[in-house]
C-alpha cells in the first residue's frame, strides 16, 4: 500500500490516456429491473486490445529508462496481457518479445505476431516459460513486463475505475473480477483515493477460488489446480497485490462457471456485447446476491472481450 | 418525395428524442486499416428493443389522434418491428396488439408479451395474418402501424442517420441495409437534406434482390421467394419508400450470405458488439468493393441486435 498515492493513481492515468480509449459506461433498463438496483458496466472490452490490460502494460513501458525501452521488454503470457504488451510496445516503437507455451491457440499466436512482437516458444509448463523468459531477458538485454505482480501494472489497471467513478460519482459498490489481482488492486485503489464511500467487491470463479481463501485465512495462496471457464483468472494473486486486496476489499464472492455462463449470456442479450467469460464474474456474484444489493448503485468493471467465437458456451 | 421535407424529419427527430437512445458510433482501426477507408459505424444494435424500430414505431404512436391512442394499435410481425411497437405502445400507455404466425419461435413471441402486448396468432402465411390482422383491428377499433410503407415510419427511421449526419458531418457515403425499404429511405432523406454531398448505398441479400431488382428495372417487384440469412430483410420494398430509394440512392449492392457471414464475424471480433445478420449486409458490400470505397470516410447504420446466440453461423 506504501507504494500507492492519490498522485501515483493520477499520473498514471495521465500519463497513458493519449494511447488509450476512454471506455463508455452502457446500462440496461432490463437488467436494472430484473436485479432492483443500478448497474452501470464499464467497457474494457471496447478498449485497445480488447481488454484492460492495455492499460498496464502502456503505464509500465511509459515508465522504463529510455535505454531500457531501447533494449526492449519481454513477458510470458498466453492470454491478454501478452497482447497488450504487444500492442502496447508497437505504439511506443519498442522491441517485444513473448514467451508463450507451443500448445498456444493459434488466434493468439497470430494476435501477437501482428502487433510485430517476436513469439519464442516453450514447453507448457511454468518452469519453461520461466527459463524460457530469462533467456531471451539475458539474451537481448529485456526488461520483464509482468502480468499483474506490479506497481506500475497496477497503477495502470486503476486507470479504468477512476473513470467510472468520473462518470458516476455516486456509486454504493464497485465489482471487478479476480485473478492475478492488477484490475483488482487498482480498482480497490481508484475507490478508495476518489470515492471512499463506496464499497469495493471481487467476483471469483470457485474453480480457482485462491484470492477467497487467502483473503479470509490471511495468508496468501500461492498453488491452485484452477478448474474454470473464465480463463483470464486461473492465476493466484500476486504478492504486490494481495495486501491491497486485503486492506480494501469489503468481500470476495464466488460464482459457479453455469452462474457465469448465465451472466455472460444476459450481457450478450441485454447490453449486446461481446465479453469473454472471465468479464461475466462480477455480474454473476451481483445476481446471486440480489437481496444484498437490493437498491444499490453498482459499477461494474467489465474486464475484455476477447472470446473464441466458436466456442461459446451457449 | 412529396410527403416529406427537412421540418418534417426533424419534428420527428424531436418528437421520439425523450423516448429513445441516442445510440454511440463506434470505429475500428483494425478494421480502418484492413478497408483503406474511415468507417463510422451508428448502434443501433444498442437501441430500445435492439433494433433502430423502436424510432419509427414511437413515431407512428405519437403521431395518432388522443382518441386513437386510447383505443390503440395493432400490427402483424414475427421479428423486429413486432417488438419495437409493443414497447413503444407500453411507454406511452397505449393498448397494442401483435398477429404472430403459429409458429413463430418462443424468445419473440415472449419479447412481445413480455412488454405488455396482446398477441394473436394464426397461421403462418400471410393471407391468415392480415385477415388476423383486420379481424382484431375491427373487434377493438385499433389502427394498423406497419413496419415500413408508411411516412410516419420513414420520418422516425431518419432520425437515426440524421444523428449519424451531426456526429461526423464529413461523410462522403453512408449505407444501410434494405429490406422494406423503411430505414433506407429515411437514412437517404436525411443525407438528402442535411448532407447533400453524401453519397447514399444500400447492402442487400443476393437471395432477397428485390429491391435491386426494382431499382434497375424502374418497376417495383412485389414478390419475392426470399432465401438469405438475413431474416431482417426477407420483405419487398414498401410502395411509400420505392420512389424515395429510386431518387436518392447512388446504388444497391448485393452479397452473398458467406460475405455477410464474413462481415458479421469482423464486426463481433473487432468491434466487440452483437448484431444480427441483416446488420452485417452493409459491410459485407463495403468490404467487397473495397477498391471503390478506397480512402472515404463510410457511415454505416448498424440495424439491430436481436439475434438467436445459439444459432450464430461460427
Amino acid at each position: 500500500m506504501e507504494a500507492f498515492s492519490p498522485e501515483i493513481i493520477l499520473a498514471a492515468r495521465k500519463r497513458i490516456a493519449p494511447y488509450l480509449h476512454r471506455t463508455p459506461v452502457l446500462s440496461s433498463s432490463q437488467i436494472n429491473e430484473r436485479l432492483g438496483a443500478e448497474l452501470y458496466f464499464k467497457c474494457e472490452n471496447f478498449q485497445k486490445t480488447g481488454s484492460f490490460k492495455a492499460r498496464g502494460a502502456t503505464n509500465a513501458i511509459l515508465q522504463l529508462e529510455a535505454s531500457e525501452r531501447e533494449r526492449g521488454v519481454a513477458t510470458h503470457s498466453s492470454g491478454n496481457h501478452g497482447q497488450a504488451l504487444a500492442w502496447a510496445a508497437a505504439r511506443l516503437k519498442v522491441p517485444c518479445h513473448v514467451i508463450m507455451p507451443s500448445n498456444a491457440p493459434k488466434v493468439k499466436v497470430a494476435a501477437v505476431k501482428g502487433y510485430g512482437a517476436k513469439v519464442h516458444f516453450c514447453e507448457p509448463n511454468l518452469t519453461a516459460r520461466e527459463a524460457g523468459l530469462k533467456e531471451v531477458q539475458e539474451r537481448y538485454g529485456l526488461s520483464f513486463i509482468p502480468p499483474f505482480d506490479h506497481v506500475n501494472i497496477i497503477a495502470g489497471q486503476s486507470s479504468a475505475a477512476a473513470e467510472l467513478i468520473e462518470d458516476h460519482p455516486n456509486l454504493d459498490a464497485i465489482f471487478a473480477p479476480i485473478g492475478g489481482g492488477g484490475l483488482m488492486a487498482g480498482t480497490a485503489l481508484s475507490a478508495h483515493y476518489f470515492s471512499p464511500r463506496t464499497k469495493v467487491y471481487a467476483g471469483e470463479p470457485e474453480g480457482a477460488d485462491d484470492a477467497f481463501r487467502s483473503f479470509y485465512s490471511g495468508e496468501l495462496v500461492t498453488e491452485l489446480q484452477a478448474d474454470t471457464i473464465s480463463d483470464g483468472l486461473r492465476t493466484c494473486v500476486g504478492k504486490v497485490n494481495f495486501p491491497i486486496i486485503q486492506a480494501l476489499l469489503s468481500d470476495i464472492i464466488t460464482v459457479t462457471d453455469a452462474e457465469t455462463i448465465a451472466a455472460m449470456r444476459l450481457i450478450y442479450e441485454r447490453l449486446k456485447i461481446v465479453i469473454e467469460p472471465s468479464c461475466a464474474v462480477p455480474l454473476a456474484a451481483v445476481i446471486q446476491q440480489k437481496e444484498r444489493f437490493n437498491k444499490q448503485r453498482i459499477g461494474i468493471i467489465l474486464s475484455g472481450g476477447n472470446v473464441d467465437l466458436e466456442q461459446l458456451p451457449f
